[in-house]
């Protein structure tokens, strides 16, 4: 089997191979670095991954061996995140209220936030600013020996965005977090895995075919609708107070998963020692509960206009 | 001093001994797997471990040297997670609404969440299922070198439970917690001292010697009551949203353990220089604040019978 | 350059060179022990280094090379903790109500928790009982190698305080926030580096400078007014429900911060590859929307008198 292109994009691949979806950042002449044109199409991939039944893992990566992404696209100069001063240009992604309120990068981590799959990011080269911040929401980060990272927000005078407030602590501890943000640090893939950023670091040339290895563990042994299920639980369960919130999507969902097809050939499949094959399909068989939450929505805060 | 039997039980046993409980999963013929009777028999030993000043510190572990529970009994095949399937059979905990609406595994979690003793897990061999995911409330988890762990619910096409979407990522972080869940891997104890899951592995015929260390050090030192408070605290915050939560608790509880017999004994002891010896019980001595918290009530989500 | 004074205390120092502010425990011969009067100045000295422009990072350490702080001063024996005993006494800071009722520790902790400057723990010898809850709010500490710790409270029949419930358990996670508290041990340097406590170890010799080219990192490269807003960003979003909250704060934040003088000037000396030159003051440029939180009233609990 080959790979097949899931849809066309502009500065992004998306292709699928035997179950596992890779998206690629890609604009290699850029260091793949990051644009509203970009955002938009990142966004349209996990609506592609999430609906097609036949992908049960993605793989985020970047195009060329330099960079993952090397962050926001400067090219504007000082302008460039002035986003009033860029509302006339017309660039991509910035030409309505939304655009120019709402970060970006935001828009991406909570896009992959929402995913119904599994999400590896395997981090390829140089990912700096929303390089490194859109890496947060995806489950699992593995590097190869050539990364580096870079919350380099305050050293341009900005702020972390794109959640990342919300995530990096909550990945790598509050003082990691906040020594990386507070130095501006360009960091080796040997300090993201000591820090816990990363779970592994490879050589560059056996990144991918690790990444696809993880990517084969899950589809080769899990059940996709389980898969969904758990990615929200444990996600959602981070910011739940008390242990009885999970309590009562558990009950739920052992009721009803535990009638499932899925359910009566995971025990079999156990039993008579045979690989199991699940038919519960993401697109079809989510539990009648599922999604349990209600998510907040945007707002305004600042007292300037926007 | 020799054990003594705290009350009988059909599958588990429960002993105390200096000040220790041992509550040790005994279905030795059955890898100690999990079943509806070995819930209610584990929960109403947390009521025995509770109300017994004796004890200063439990202790969980399995019976034999193979397996420290092996996960759901399995025995009943493909209706092994269909409750309402279930439900006729009479298998004990099947028998009415809430025992089939409500995860039994999560009964047990959510009352080892209670305990008011220090509860320490000795992992003795294979923990997969219920057999890792009830082990999440206890404070401290060492395992011997042969234990193997297995978050394995989405490898029988159900999902995980026993709140483990809010225990586990708390514990090991949302990558490695994902990670186990996604691929449904069975890791050694090594994996598990890696990520996290337990604090020390040592070799089997040293492990329930090191949990009883463990224990004396809990049991010799420190007061019973502050212990029961100091539990609640650290457990009960990790769902409160600001810091001034606990000062609220703390500054209340500074208070009314300032002026009891155990602060004086506290420091009268350590300026003699001899060991404290401390008589505020958990039955009769808790501050007046205690319990601060109102936990939350079941229910049923799930919009499919039950 | 050499140190001014900013202030005059009694019971610590504080004084500033080449824009970093060092606070001193500093009662030498009592091991730099608390008491409501070092409180006190503790607070006051926070109210400095948030209003002093020059101040780019605060590094937190005690005199001397045995302890950081031995905790509380226990000269008053059996009644340390017995606020109401002491109450007559007048004591620093135990003269009225709210020093009777609100735990000493956690009004520290809190103030530091609201600094607007990055707070480094420069950890130099013995830290028990307050001596380390009082570091759990800073944002990294470091410790000399012969740095001790102890959570000691549970050993003199009271409680863990300082708010330390709150922060202790997301700082090294529930299990070893328990082990430590449950036991009450003083351990060395070489497991508070393991448990996560503390983020380096060196040389008793090198801890000072070790510390000042920590707070010159962050001095010398990211903008004043980026790390006050990322330092509440980060803790804040500790207790943040969904992401969604962050990517709020986010939205304003890089709308306001991207039109500022310091983004302009962060984007063009990194395309000019020269150091950049802040002028952003945390006194007069903090963005419109901060804070954005509303932080809770202090309530009395408990249902004795106090």
């Amino acid at each position: 089997m080959s790979a097949t292109v899931i849809k066309e994009f502009e500065q992004i691949k998306l292709e699928k191979e035997d179950g596992i979806a890779v998206l690629t950042l890609h604009r290699p002449d850029k260091m793949n670095a990051f644009t509203g044109k970009m955002m938009q199409e990142m966004i349209a991939a996990f609506d592609e991954t999430d609906k097609d039944d036949d992908i049960k893992a993605v793989i985020v990566t970047g195009s060329g061996e330099r960079a993952f992404c090397a962050g926001a696209d400067l090219s504007e100069g000082a302008k460039t995140f002035d986003y009033d001063a860029r509302a006339d240009s017309g660039e991509a992604g910035r030409t309505n209220k939304e655009d120019i309120q709402r970060d970006g990068g935001g828009r991406v981590t909570l896009r992959i936030f929402e995913s119904l799959k599994p999400v590896i990011g395997a981090i390829n080269g140089a990912a700096v600013g929303i390089g490194v911040t859109m890496q947060l929401p995806m489950d699992i980060r593995i590097a190869s020996d050539n990364a580096r990272f870079g919350f380099v927000f305050n050293k341009r005078g900005i702020n972390p965005e794109a959640a990342s407030s919300w995530f990096l602590p909550r990945l790598v501890g509050i003082s990691k977090a906040l020594e990386w943000c507070y130095t501006g640090r360009v960091f080796p893939a040997s300090e993201a895995l000591a820090g816990g950023l990363v779970s592994e670091v490879v050589p560059q040339a056996d990144l991918m075919s690790r990444a696809r290895e993880l990517a084969r563990e899950i589809a080769d042994n899990t059940a996709p609708v389980s898969n969904a299920v758990t990615r929200h639980m444990m996600w959602r369960m981070l910011g739940a107070e008390h242990p009885m919130d999970a309590h009562i999507v558990d009950s739920a969902s052992i009721y009803e998963r535990g009638q499932s097809a899925d359910a009566k050939e995971g025990v079999m499949s156990f039993l008579e020692k045979r690989p199991a094959k699940y038919e519960g399909s993401v697109s079809k068989d989510m539990p009648t509960f599922f999604p349990w939450w209600k998510d907040p929505s945007f707002k305004w805060i600042s007292k300037k206009g926007g």
